[in-house]
């Protein structure tokens, strides 16, 4: 499998009160667009990934809507798996290539949460449960935390071994201006934040947020004319699991989030010792934890420790979620597989700024929809 | 292209108070697996269509409920495209089968309407139109009624001979068990239904139901395999246009229909001309007849004879909703578009009962959504 990511746009992730989500989504586009020297005319497909626009902006003919606003009659396709949203259009597109039945393909995500009550965002979150968990008047911190119980029971692991999580990913977003949180929070401001759900506390959560991300993926033969860096996306893989955590094998791991890497490094060639950069989807700071033994890094139990031993931070072996993460970069559901993308093509074309990790030439994206219904793999790879 | 239709299943249409959401979707991808005489073991990826589950059931990671009912853990990839949802998703099939990158993919349309109340299902379906559209206070019916204003004016049309394309789809539906509606309706009894926007009246209209339907799409090699009557989707073509009306080039014939259907007749290698059965999305009277030009059957303004004269019913020249369409046979929004190519597969079999069209080789089955933002057509063939 060999995909060149030919165009990247991120824009600004926050609470974003003077933006629609049709601003977001043509900014992305056309910044995505450009930055990949491409017309829109020569834009094969499009696929959208967006969670909430249907109960939180009535709106749910989004493609109709990017169409209208690029004024383009490319097919343009909606995708919708929860939070996985932005990894299964990315994948989408990144098939149809691979296939060479396009040649360039656009790949929106976008998400504006801040328009309705929090109340509103938060419930409409819930669809991505099973019925029977939100009958049971559960919420996602509750689910995560049922994850975390069962994790810190399981093997000794502490509160602060989870804060650590968030504590990097903020230090991270300090370095990245596109960020909701671009400043670091200490230790102790996770640990005295309010409890949520216990054991997570408000700093293990990630936010509620506006934004949107865009990439152009085309074929290698079209990269090279365009005469942009040898980025590609080398392994892809997705995998469902049951709804609901009551229908699950355990607790403390994610099979989609197994299977859908194990399929990836197939397609990539090779297994996880080669990748030297990650972004995972810490939607809450033990879902990194789990994500880092899930991919295969870590053996299950021992993810925390590499949270403590700064291995997982810039500078550190492998760092983990250099643009902040869904916890410290935001988390605008539909947007975040395709700005975990972005991240890891920017790091590997060395435009990354001050947070740049030097020499990577490979990374990992991965992307989960619920509690691990859905998940999304993916392995990119520098130069030809 | 040349893709197998190897399973097919359609659920009951209508008002369905004592099946959930979950329940339909079960029922037909059980059904189409069975009929294709596949494993689940053996489906390699699904796509699931679906327009409001989000807003009807707070369901929005539709695609792991499915995973979660059938116990699998293949990718399996909601698809959103409003009233086209379904059409989209068989394409997004069909083009991963083309390019041989699956052997067996199942694909999945439901829907859910009548849980909610009516005004509610109705307001959640103006997501489908331009946020313009909606604050101008303007419904589909409204919509529709502003392209049948334009149709019947600049033709010399009567609201007649809309009626008339009720009338032929109420008698095909009497056929068909499956249909909501499975019994006639006299040319009398809709131009006495009463006024939902001028011109359209209430048999104009389609109704809110309840469905599902399913197809297992395989390759040319595992169609064979199994025995399957030679059954093949041979086109595919996808389209886009504005959001709203006003943005249109013009309100008598739909641009994305039009440019679908010519990407579709291109991978085929014929023109309408070979065409002998048809399914086209009468969400309105209005609707078939734009269709029927749109695809090429008739010149503008020509489409409304058609329906006068009996060449579009069964035992004519071209018969045209067979099942009774989206007006008679329902319109479980996200189902249509799947559903559509279930009775075109069934035609060609030679499986379709009392309103078998006799030795047809070749179908075609037309998907829209919203009022023409996103268009599918396909094309199916009988013998190899």
């Amino acid at each position: 499998m060999k995909v060149g990511v030919a165009g990247i746009y991120q824009t600004k992730f926050g609470e974003l009160w003077e933006r629609s989500l049709e601003d977001l989504i043509r900014e992305a586009a056309q910044g995505a667009m450009k930055n990949a020297g491409l017309e829109k005319e020569q834009i094969e497909a499009v696929f959208l990934a967006n969670m909430l626009s249907d109960q939180l902006a009535s709106q749910n003919h989004l493609g109709a809507l990017l169409a209208s606003c690029l004024q383009i009659q490319a097919p343009v396709t909606r995708i919708e798996a929860a939070c996985a949203s932005g990894g299964v259009a990315v994948r989408e597109a990144v098939l149809l290539i691979e296939a060479g039945i396009h040649e360039a393909v656009l790949v929106v995500g976008a998400e504006k949460m801040t328009d309705a009550a929090t109340t509103e965002a938060t419930a409409s979150l819930m669809g991505a449960a099973g019925e029977d968990e939100a009958l049971a008047g559960l919420n996602f911190v509750g689910l995560y935390a049922l994850m975390a119980q069962a994790y810190l029971q399981e093997f000794k692991a502490l509160e602060k071994d989870l804060a650590q999580v968030a504590v990097k990913n903020h230090f991270h977003a300090s370095f990245n201006d596109k960020a909701q949180f671009p400043y670091p929070v200490s230790l102790e401001q996770v640990l005295a934040s309010p409890k949520i759900a216990d054991p997570l506390k408000l700093l293990d959560c990630s936010p509620i947020t506006d934004g949107a991300a865009a990439v152009v993926l085309v074929s290698e033969r079209l990269l090279k004319k365009l005469g942009q860096k040898p980025v590609f996306i080398i392994g892809s893989g997705q995998a469902s699991d049951s709804l609901s955590l009551k229908d699950r094998e355990d607790l403390v791991s994610l099979k989609a989030s197994r299977l859908a890497a194990k399929k990836a490094y197939q397609l990539a060639g090779f297994g996880q010792k080669e990748i030297e950069l990650v972004e995972v989807h810490d939607c809450f700071t033990i879902a990194e934890i789990l994500a880092l033994e899930d991919l295969g890094f870590y053996p299950k139990g021992e993810g925390f420790v590499a949270e403590q031993n700064g291995e997982v931070k810039l500078g550190g072996k492998r760092p983990v979620n250099c643009s902040g993460g869904l916890k410290a970069c935001g988390h605008p559901v539909g947007a975040t597989g395709v700005k975990q993308i972005v991240e890891i093509a920017q790091q590997l074309r060395g435009e990354a700024g001050k947070r740049q990790v030097q020499g990577a030439r490979f990374g990992l994206a991965h992307n989960v929809g619920g509690t691990g219904g859905t998940a999304v793999v993916h392995i990119l790879r520098n130069g030809g």
